[in-house]
């Protein structure tokens, strides 16, 4: 029988509640609704177990990790399940460098550290990558802020046979990944487009930090919609005009919680320039697919680690937005 | 300097109104708005040109083709563009297989018969392509009804140096297509399909008579979604399953005229079985559809023709729902 | 302190379910959500009590009322409350005038008749209301069939001192009071219409039945959207014109089992002739807007009942389609 | 013959380019097609002709008043008429109180002045409402800047019997007005409010300035939405509770030009605490909204000019946002 993997994460947020909620939601249930991919090298989803959690917030510190996932601002709903206690307390985390030693030492015993707290700390993201490589644990960084990416911190996790996964998770369903898709369709059938926008409303901290500094998300966006995955493997003739596609401001709704609403619409024209004309609605949950694609993360890392794997992994290249040799 | 293609045509209803219209804008403007293959083996969309056309509506037969397309119960729009009379008086077309001779002789010069009339009248289509086999020009069924798949008459053609490419014609962009791409995308991602529907609205007389005889279409909807093209390709473990994907009856309203409106629904799961949900309305012009793809195969059929290719030509099976080979 | 007002309910369908677990639901929860007047006459939601039910299914005969109510082809869910055994054995319901004094019988203590079994049997509607003229109990027709229309038969509850409400329920919400309300905003606000359409889709046996009839009901929804409540006590002239407003034929998607989903567009034109367009969704219950109405009409009818009011009383005229005066 | 009313415009925008127009268009066609009030005190729409227009572009100065509203930022688009040259070049607008004389003598002959300039600058509306004042013409203040909510000012025009009609003009149609209307329509049937938001997404200028300074207009909507007009004759208890519904931030979107798209959504619960859900989208062009509502005010200013009735007309308050005695 193949031993659970021992898997540790920074940030107790709503990602963080999805994971460790869906855990247990599949183990008890032994269903597959939504699962993308039922093994990995031998490991199913009932195989990864949380063995230490990191956080920096007061009220989650001591707590034990299925309390803290249910406390503001997390508001990531109750799933149909039960769940036991984890008797896993929730541990101080790292604010600065100094803190390496004592992380590297509560990870004693993990076999992988999921990175899965907000974006825009990269010192913090490093230390913690520090700390994993002290520990010899995996990592894998969801970040945005550059981990992967920075050549030397790869080279010394490959020579030291551990995995490195990373920058910035994509999402299992969102609306870059449909927005793209519609485009593609389009221009497959030899539609011209016309315009196109979209609008994302949702109503988690992830949204409110996003409205305080929108440059950024909408050019990721932007990015996402022109060149940037899951296209980037097409020639660039084949990806459609940036210009014509605009990404209105994120809106934070509170009452969303932790859905995400999102409006596109694509104008375009076919044979006789006549309209053709697509309004979307999507409504999903964010944390679910964060965590859907940080539970294949944390299965390739632990099978890499296994096999003495070291270093990046280009399998997980579709389920990140900024890996290895992308931009910084 | 290439010779244009002469093109009869049966049928002038909206397809044709699409078809004659579109040729008269782009020759004219110049522009590759909506066309999906800007020249197919050296020919452009201006190189075809209708010179001869077949009704059985007393208004149209005798009347100029360039103004019989206005005449109810066709409702294509007047395009913006210019249209000079064609010279081409629309001729009685065939009831049965007696008038042969007489269109055999009337096709007199012309290398590509599109046959574009309404499906249904399955001896029609035959005596129209045995028409065609008599005159040396090449065949295109674009309805349901079975030409193309027998392959008695197919290996005629084949025999005689003459193509036959057909039967019924899949729309440039439309709702089977977008709703397959959805569902696919879907299930790549790893979403567990709940349900789904799609209602499809519209205006033409192809409506009036689907709404008679609704069961044909919808079942071959459900097949389109389930293992029809463009999918067909695919393994049948990656189809969306069948069974929880719905197609409501068609909506005959006459004021949308030859735009047809669809509303698609899909409810799925992501991770931890949470609800993930799309809704979509699309507009487009069902006539532009026919003739964005009718333009292709009326240029692979005069290549082929040219180059002495009889038969059925693979290149066309993904603009066509019903190829040979499919069931009748 | 008032005492409970017993009710007995024909018809153990989804409107019947809606109808018992409301009452459970708000009697537990002392919530007021979703209730229109949470006091008439002095009588609250919780001060309403279902004694006696008939039915025609051999499956529901003798089972308890709170077991009855959830067998198919019911499929209103279950609500989030806990349903204690009513101690009401479904009776076996009218099948023709014989049976009249068998359910009279039945009636006794009772002191509301709501009939709530499907339209089209005009005889049965009339003989329940025959069986509760002579049991000397208030009658409450919320089908199409003619009773409260009836002027022999009003003149004769009338006479008796026992009320007789009815017929055809307005729904508490639903397409046509929300298309209506469209209309007449966009009238109201200078807007010229262009055309218009619904579509309605659902998965009760109401809607397999309507799929199977079409034609009345969308007769009945034009009527609704030109001239009929709740827009009958407005001047002709400020109605919407019924000529350009299209209803789509019904589909059954049984996958929505109780739930309606609409979809309605309305093209217009406003200052200087420029669009206006509005797309809706709707999606609701159909049996919770029935009880949310029945509610109302159980309490008015116990009321006048109680007061020695007969007959029919203006105050429900909003409540129905078809009070009486209107064309039977 | 009546005689034509002789209007002043200040600000040549996209809203007097769609007044400019529409006037054009319906003097052409005779048509009343999106004209909510064919007649005012005998005044159609085509008695209204503009005589002097004011800007402060140096583009637009000089030009002919034809010409000058199709100059940048203006993207109201051209109307399908014939727009002959107005003989009225656009005039050098004021800056401060020291053009008041000069804009005074430029008025002779005009009958009412409308500020149609953007909201922002009220020393510059107190300037030409001086102006008009000085020269004995009308004045009607379509911003947001207090005018006619300052009694001295308004005391002031009253005796001397010149109408002065302000503050901020209501849209003939817009987004406020729809969800109201929507939210009302819930209340009224019983239903219970559980969430509901609104996005805004256009591509003028206004919208460009407004998302530059979101949260004036964002508490202007949520006012609306609560207690503000249309809805402010109702008795605050029949009101919608505004902290449930939510304004996300505007979106600008070039490409959308003058057209403004909104989605709105509503989330509630009928009988039985049950779901309902209504989604909307409304396509409509804010300047001909406005030009609506201005040809009423106009037709009613000069209405009561000619018949001396001096200061505020309460038949204007529901063309209004800030009507006198409302808060500035």
């Amino acid at each position: 029988m193949i031993e659970r993997v021992k898997v540790a994460v920074v940030g107790v947020g709503n990602n963080t509640s999805a994971l460790v909620q869906g855990l247990a939601l599949y183990r008890q249930s032994g269903s597959l609704v939504g699962i993308r991919r039922p093994m990995i090298d031998g490991l199913g989803v009932g195989d990864i177990g949380v063995v230490a959690a990191f956080a920096t917030s007061a009220e989650k510190i001591g707590r034990d990790l299925t309390e803290a996932i249910f406390l503001a601002p997390n508001n990531f709903p109750r799933l149909d399940c039960d769940l036991p206690r984890a008797g896993v307390p929730v541990t101080k985390g790292l604010v600065d460098a100094t803190g390496v030693p004592r992380v590297a030492a509560a990870l004693a015993g993990a076999e992988v550290l999921l990175y899965s707290a907000p974006s825009g700390r990269p010192e913090t993201a490093r230390a913690y990558a520090e700390a994993a490589h002290h520990a010899g644990v995996a990592f894998i960084n969801t970040t945005s802020d550059p981990v992967a990416r920075d050549p030397h911190l790869l080279g010394r996790f490959e020579a030291a046979g551990l995995p490195l996964l990373g920058d910035d998770l994509a999402s299992q369903f969102g609306t870059s990944v449909l927005h793209n898709t519609l485009l593609r369709l389009l221009q497959e059938r030899g539609l011209t487009l016309v315009s196109s926008y979209q609008v994302n409303l949702g109503g988690t901290e992830d949204f409110r930090n996003l409205v305080d500094n929108p440059n950024t998300k909408k050019q990721s966006k932007l990015n996402a919609l022109s060149e940037g995955h899951p296209a980037a493997d097409q020639p660039a003739a084949d990806r459609p005009a940036a210009g014509t596609v605009e990404v209105a401001p994120l809106g934070y709704l509170p009452h969303l919680r932790s859905q995400k609403v999102a409006h596109l619409n694509i104008e375009a024209q076919g044979w006789g320039e006549t309209a053709v004309s697509l309004d979307v609605k999507l409504t999903v949950h964010d944390p679910s697919g964060a965590a859907g694609v940080n539970i294949d993360l944390v299965r390739i890392a632990a099978s890499a680690l296994r096999d003495g794997r070291g270093g990046y992994s280009a399998e997980v290249t579709s389920l990140l937005k900024s890996p290895p040799g992308t931009a910084v």
